[in-house]
């Protein structure tokens, strides 16, 4: 994918209608452990024999480890080809089922809402929910927002969330 | 700390009031763009050269690795000496600042509500609010749930986010 900067998209090039779809492949119980030791050590995500003990009936990833692989994508093969300049954060973020190793996630992000700034000219804010299934079970689903420059803004003239 | 299972604590252990406070050493710029080359590679967490030609003025953390950093702490002193069997969601993120390297962070976990399941009495909701500060700067707030089992509750019987 070319990442040039003459080709990257605006906040004008994202039409109602937006969607993308990937998969996210299935982990192995090497990397939700190694990813909860170090963040979010909770005994079912860590250990297989502590989490056939809990309701979860064995071992399932972070939620966090969840929300990370999901997004992963669409940061690559969406977020770099667009001038995206930050984010001022998450509306709604859901874990819906426990995300058990092996299982592969299909995960479709939505264009849900795009707005001009209204004090600035040169970006504008779009809004995207990401749901992910495995099979037709809904594990996660994040509504988030995204700044996006205008063809009348400039990246040297841009400020911090603004 | 003792993680032990009959020190741990239940719903009814958390009162109106609780609050935490801890700090988060700043990061080094390899460590961002390590956290960034996996999960987050936009830029500006990624390459200092880039990140300078940007709004930034410089390499700043990815926002995912600072809602995972400043939970870790969260993690590791209360929930494991807690009954907590999963978290239903994030009720909204604020990435109100970016996290530039060598900014340590100032962070206070606040309760902000809790109730008991509507459906099953052996569980409680307890609703936290993460807020991370450099100096008095604001740089993320986080308002999340976490279901914490009651002193009727029985890990054994409890089932998947009821």
């Amino acid at each position: 994918m070319d990442h040039s900067a003459n080709s990257k998209k605006y906040f004008e090039d994202f039409k109602e209608g937006f969607n993308f779809n990937f998969q996210v492949p299935g982990l192995t119980a090497e990397e939700i452990k190694e990813f909860a030791a170090r963040y979010d050590p909770q005994r079912f995500h860590l250990d297989e024999k502590e989490a056939s003990k809990t309701h979860f009936g064995g071992l399932v990833a972070s939620g966090f480890q969840t929300q990370l692989l999901c997004f992963g994508p669409f940061c690559r093969e969406i977020l770099l080809d667009a001038w995206a300049v930050g984010a001022p954060g998450i509306d709604s973020l859901r874990w819906l089922r426990p995300w058990y190793p092996g299982e592969r996630l299909n995960v479709t992000v939505t264009l849900i809402n795009k707005r001009l700034s209204s004090k600035r000219n040169d970006r504008g804010y779009l809004s995207f929910r990401l749901e992910a299934k495995m099979d037709e079970l809904p594990i996660l689903t994040m509504d988030w927002v995204v700044i996006v420059l205008t063809r009348e803004g400039s990246i040297e003239s841009a400020e911090v969330c603004g």
